[in-house]
């Protein structure tokens, strides 16, 4: 190891000599589950790129997303605050006509008076309307759509056919493709996103590395959410079926970006981190195959409070910097991305306003110890349940369904020991009384200490 | 990469020129499950050193012990063959007469005329009477105890006082700690037992490469079998509580024997080989804690033929040869472990009689892609159910518990994609009748093929 760490780090010395400040590099998946990639334990999807980026560097086992659906998870993510604070409590839709809030400040825009070019490439889904679009946000350049790739009459005729939705829908392209505030197509070939997505990603890194620039640039793919595409190279290529076709199209993708800080000479002057915005969609057998994701170990499905809707693959990669092949037991959230990416930059947090999340330098860079694990449970605008050390208590839960596709009804209060129970299979409520009041305390202290946001949804 | 692999490369081939033959180490968990390793995505069980083992190495996502328990599971892995071969179709128990017939050839005994110092270092459980003591089957020394730790009247009041085991058991020691042939102690401290394992494991390695002789080591390990016991440099030290405890002093263990390879210059020359026998205990919640251990995201536990019965963590190590940080979905099982590791030697398979396995060689150090699945899920001498590529057939199963502890009794035939649905979680019998008749044939055909041995329970 010693040969090749020190090699590393000569070589990363020199990088920073010729560029002070890192580049940043934020891949997101969408409704990819703890369990779904092979360096978490898949059995069968391949996803040998972030495998090795694991390998590289660090791998997260108690990584929480903000929250179990896709826009109030991007908002907390961007802000580094919780959703409720910017008022996106729930998923957007093509007739919304709310967005993330002026008053927030994205990560994007934390990192431009800091010299960043910055870009988005793939999935926004916080306002589409032109004042809420990612290049009144920090971004220099977007390239992608703007909400989820379900979200059109033909893939939902049903719910585009309802009263406010069919009206208000005729004014919105389906499923538009926008270079910054243009729609470049209508309905684009998804089976050609990621590649494409991909090509933009590398031409940004290109140009900047060229430009002697440090970058940003946020990644937040389409897939693997429903309608699951992949293009001819991946199609019916895994054996996981179109689901793994996808995220192994994915892995691809993350491995043309390792290829290209390699060319540049940026790899390691880069931190990339690699996340997901929430659980895997609900399994269930279709006539094709089984659909959805694997959330591994732990309990239930996306859009819901059980720890399989939030907890998610979490990697971290710079080397030199960061230690290959650790595996970190550490408390983090998407809160922590903002300061941990600002922190690296050299930037420090605005003072104005309240931060959610924690800078994660110790963790990845000095050997610290996490933080006391400590998550809220939002679903909407509504607080589901908290996480306090070992202990979890759900407030109220979705019905859930066994593995044998027994429904059952849960009644709270539910109280887990997430240590030894990951999987919450036993509620220890009336073993521990005193613990379900002090847990119930925190949470009310903590409802009347966030200041709500105006509803945007 | 590249600096490091030469660097290892080169070395080894040092190592090769002072040593001919390979040392072979098989460390060998009891209980664990597939997601009780943080490499196999545990959220809060640390297990560095066989993370590091993984990084560099190769870690399955698709091998399978070769019975959901103990004794049976064990004598395949010696054997290479099917235990209904050999008749170990049972757990063994202080009062059981039988044991490992003198007929069959285990590993130590194949490498024996190669040259090999032989070791087995942990639980037996292939017979405690004289004749099928470890130092008649090949190995030139035993340290462990002969059969599981909870086999003793102060553990298990009710079995032991019932007819047959009450006599029967009068003669025999509790928890003997064996020696060779001779009982060290009776009822020993097992919170000492994984020290003192690690301890003679590492005596031995240390003697072997004084000597310059190429040698085997198999290390079965007592726990995390219950009753759980961690010394005290562990007890009380993990998140997972007591279960974690002793799993992270496994991992500890580990490391010991990685850390001698290196100082006596056999790392290099070394093929270390790591998984467990069968699947975890149940987990239940006691008053302490919950009980047993995770199977990841496969379904039920040890003892059943669902998944989690039989999927394990299978890693392997050998610098210079396996590449590292590799994930294999190649289809493996216990059955391969024998000719893999005569292989490696240099010798060849007997051709006296029929293997169940395939050498791994080509997966592990030639990048081959491995066979088509087929396993046959045996519980007893019964054969409960069939893999053939994606699909699996249970002919019969245990009654099994969702997660939240509600009964389900399960119909057969019951018919899985366990490629599309690696939990089993939906029924495609109806959907694909032509499958199950298939693989019920493959049953017919396989039960007709194998000549089953004397039942030695």
């Amino acid at each position: 190891m010693l040969t090749r760490r020190t090699f590393l780090l000569s070589t990363s010395l020199a990088a920073q000599r010729t560029q002070r400040r890192p580049n940043l590099v934020l891949i997101f998946a969408d409704d990819l589950g703890y369990g779904d990639l092979a360096c978490y334990g898949h059995p069968t999807i391949r996803t040998p790129h972030l495998d090795r980026m694991a390998a590289e560097g660090m791998r997260f086992t108690q990584y929480y997303s903000a929250n179990p659906l896709c826009s109030p998870s991007r908002a907390s993510l961007l802000t580094g605050r919780l959703h409720i604070r910017s008022g996106i409590n729930r998923v957007l839709f093509p007739w919304s006509a709310g967005g993330l809030p002026e008053s927030e400040i994205t990560i994007a825009q934390a990192l431009k008076p800091l010299g960043y070019a910055t870009m988005i490439v793939g999935k926004w889904h916080l306002g589409h309307l032109p004042k809420y679009l990612p290049t009144t946000r920090g971004f220099d350049h977007y390239f992608g759509i703007p909400y989820s790739n379900d979200m059109s009459l033909s893939q939902w005729p049903v719910a585009y056919n309802n009263g406010p939705a069919r009206e208000r829908y005729v004014n919105q392209p389906e499923i538009p493709l926008m270079e910054d505030t243009q729609v470049l197509e209508s309905n684009p070939d998804q089976r050609q996103l990621t590649r494409r997505y991909t090509g933009r990603a590398v031409e940004f890194i290109r140009g900047s590395a060229k430009a002697n620039r440090p970058f940003f640039l946020y990644f937040p793919h389409t897939f693997p959410h429903v309608p699951l595409y992949a293009s001819a190279e991946f199609e019916g290529k895994s054996k996981r079926g179109l689901y793994g076709d996808a995220v192994e199209e994915l892995d691809w993708s993350a491995g043309e970006i390792f290829r290209v800080l390699k060319e540049t000479g940026q790899d390691n002057n880069t931190l990339v981190l690699f996340t997901s915005d929430n659980g895997p969609a609900r399994m269930e057998s279709s006539q094709r195959e089984a659909t959805g994701g694997s959330a591994g170990p732990f309990r239930d499905f996306k859009g819901t409070t059980w720890e399989g809707g939030v907890r998610e693959p979490f990697l971290a990669r710079w080397p030199g910097r960061i230690p290959a092949g650790r595996v970190s037991h550490a408390f983090a959230e998407a809160f922590d991305v903002f300061p941990t990416l600002l922190a690296a930059a050299g930037g420090a947090l605005p003072k104005d306003r309240e931060y959610d999340g924690a800078d994660l330098s110790g963790v990845l860079f000095r050997n610290q110890p996490g933080r006391e694990p400590l998550h809220f449970y939002y679903q909407a605008d509504e607080i589901r349940g908290v996480r306090q050390g070992a202990w979890k208590l759900h407030l109220a839960v979705s019905h859930t369904f066994g593995v044998d596709g027994v429904s059952v009804i849960e009644r709270p209060p539910l109280l887990y020991n997430l240590e030894h129970d990951p999987s919450e299979r036993f509620n220890l409520a009336a073993r521990h009384p005193e613990r379900v009041g002090e847990l119930q305390k925190l949470v009310e202290d903590h409802r009347s200490a966030v200041k709500a946001g105006t509803n945007q949804n």
